[in-house]
């Protein structure tokens, strides 16, 4: 439709009232651009008088982090959009809505889910959310089974691949996570009291070689279409809905990079729970993390299984006695050592997490610093050799790395 | 430039004439369409006078195999091309110059290569290529490892997985190789005399599980750009010269199919050495092809680990200990099954090969065939566990399968 060139607020609230039928013509739209202005412009158009709203968000063409800026492609919007197409087919009512996606702007009109929270902020709070284990293992379960060589036709996936090649958003990924904090990288960005910890990574020989072998397989192996970034600040939440939002890092990839993500931040948070005044109290919220992440593992290996006997479309991987076992006993595995590179690059890579960041106490920051970071370390180390998800349970529990 | 349809021999000698300054002007051109007419048009376009002579390939919009015949997009032609000039500029003089490719007519125009034999036949009479593992290890270490994310801007490697997307070819082996002979599929052919060994493909469950698995790398683990049928009929030799062609499979997959190729197609070569009316001289070319195998492994392995010394761009993979050695022993590892699965296949599968079904005597076709049936499913099994080369000697030399 247009050139691309970044919005106004004035052109956006014209774009909005321009789709038929969403707002009453005689609205009077109201914006607000409440992006973070790293990525993306985002546009929230309300109509006060009909309580009606939506959301424009517009990629820009460089990102910016931590102060550093680079270009981007605006490609990404494209991979958003049509992720968020094919997600809400294979998880309905999970994402949101896409109304309208405009190329030449790089602009995704989509349902404003105003009315929920960033998940991330929820567990800061200490929220919980007991729909969500479901909601999530649905969403993963489902979108992950139905684009691997399992649940879609092997052709078909193969466009697939194709359609969403992503290499700069990949990159990002595969530099921030998979290098940089295992190396004396400028774009490492840790707190001087932990900077012990900080260089011990850059010379743990046997940490590097799991880190390189699953870098190996975020590199090569197209198992499905991710999410690519389903950390809790792409969770939309409330106590009754769960939406995941933002695949502008989708691509075919391990199945467990998504699932690792997932408990990754949940472990984060775990670490991040130092503001309790009574130690019961903080472990019974840990434990409420904890039960979480097997509940998340089970259900979503409970329900992919599921997709498979009863959807499965490869003859050899239904018919074949022992493959399914196996299967999921290296997704669980791919699960466990990706989270655990998540962790770690939260606390010494260029981008962290609010759980751990806002912690105001330095005292109980490096503590919660120190503990993700063993905890990590733990999972990375323990990755190949996992059989259950209760190994990950007794990793946490020890709370310290080194193995 | 031409809207396509399948070439008349003079409209293929107007086309060669075209290309500017490559035979004399008043050239008398002869053509001779010299394909097996059953995915392509191949015509040798040559001038008597100054002996100069060249190839045009010819895509056609179906398959013909055993009289069974389905449509393919022309696309293949575009892959095959490409995928000859990034081989040629990786491993130059190994494979056919291409002087010139058309999109729309699906034609590829290259190098005349006559004055060699397609080494299947130079194998079945028994010829000995002293430059042949050489050559292939150079061939196979250079356009695997430069295409690799270990020798390759990883970006970059991405942008290529997307451009040899190939759906449609990559299906053919997914079902000749690695599905039919396993189950009781149309597609399959066999002679009635090893039925029973036919028959108990169907129901061998260690088999069918180390099958998916390959299956599965196959279908997912984008490692390399792969030439994807590398068999000794895609191979031009002389005693001085060799030249790999026809790279219409061409995608990215895992390394160790390609290598697999080469080697299986010498042990089905060994299975069907039974002509000899003395052992001693049967055995003596059989440990000449066994000891190929070994050498060409060898020098690939070796080749590719000194591109990768010298040349590696992935800082983890270059600095970690131990990194390369597990990648290595996986690549050898997934070799061995690769070569398993492209024997089964050629004894019960729909596309055999002449060096075994040209065996006069039924007696001794039927030994060459429960021979190469029998080591490929060794292989096959063998494949997780393989330490080293020699394991896979070890089984040839014990000849029968059943592990």
């Amino acid at each position: 439709m247009s050139a691309y060139h970044p919005l106004t607020e004035q052109e956006a609230i014209d774009i909005a009232r321009s789709l038929s039928d969403f707002f009453p013509q005689d609205a009077q739209l109201e914006s607000r651009e409440i992006g973070d202005g790293n990525l993306n412009l985002v546009f929230h158009i309300s109509d006060p008088a009909s309580g009606k709203s939506l959301i424009m968000k517009q990629a820009l063409p460089y990102a910016k982090v931590v102060g550093e800026s680079w270009p981007l492609t605006l490609d990404r919007a494209r991979i958003e959009s049509e992720a968020l197409i094919t997600e809400a087919k294979l998880a309905p009512g999970l994402v949101p809505q896409v109304y309208h996606y405009d190329a030449g702007l790089a602009l995704t009109i989509m349902e404003d889910l105003s009315d929920h929270v960033i998940m991330r902020r929820g567990l800061m709070e200490n929220g919980r959310y007991p729909k969500f284990a479901s909601d999530i293992s649905d969403f993963m379960a489902a979108t992950l089974f139905y684009t691997s060589d399992l649940g879609l036709n092997q052709q078909e996936k193969k466009r697939k691949v194709g359609q969403f090649i992503n290499p700069e958003l990949c990159k990002i990924t595969e530099d921030l996570i998979f290098d940089d904090p295992y190396a004396d990288s400028p774009n490492n960005n840790f707190e001087a009291a932990i900077a012990d910890e900080a260089r011990a990574l850059q010379t743990d020989a046997q940490l590097h070689l799991e880190v390189a072998l699953l870098r190996q397989k975020f590199l090569t192996e197209a198992q499905a279409l991710l999410h690519g970034d389903l950390h809790t600040g792409s969770i939309f939440i409330t106590p009754e809905s769960t939406k995941v939002i933002d695949p502008e890092f989708a691509f075919f990839g391990p199945i467990g990079f998504d699932v690792g993500a997932v408990i990754a931040n949940f472990l984060l948070n775990y670490a991040g729970q130092e503001h309790w005044s009574e130690a019961d109290a903080r472990e019974d919220y840990r434990e409420y993390l904890l039960g979480s992440i097997v509940d998340i593992w089970e259900q979503f290996e409970q329900k992919f299984r599921k997709h498979w006997n009863d959807y499965g479309v490869d003859r050899l991987a239904n018919s074949t006695p022992g493959y399914q076992d196996i299967y999921m006993k290296r997704l669980l595995q791919d699960t466990i050592g990706f989270a655990g590179c998540k962790m770690v690059r939260r606390i010494v890579g260029l981008s962290h997490v609010a759980d751990i960041d806002k912690i105001p106490d330095d005292a109980k920051r490096e503590k919660a610093q120190r503990l993700a970071l063993g905890i990590g370390k733990s999972l990375i180390k323990l990755n190949r050799h996992a059989e259950s998800i209760q190994e990950l349970v007794n990793v946490v529990r020890k709370g310290h790395g080194g193995q």
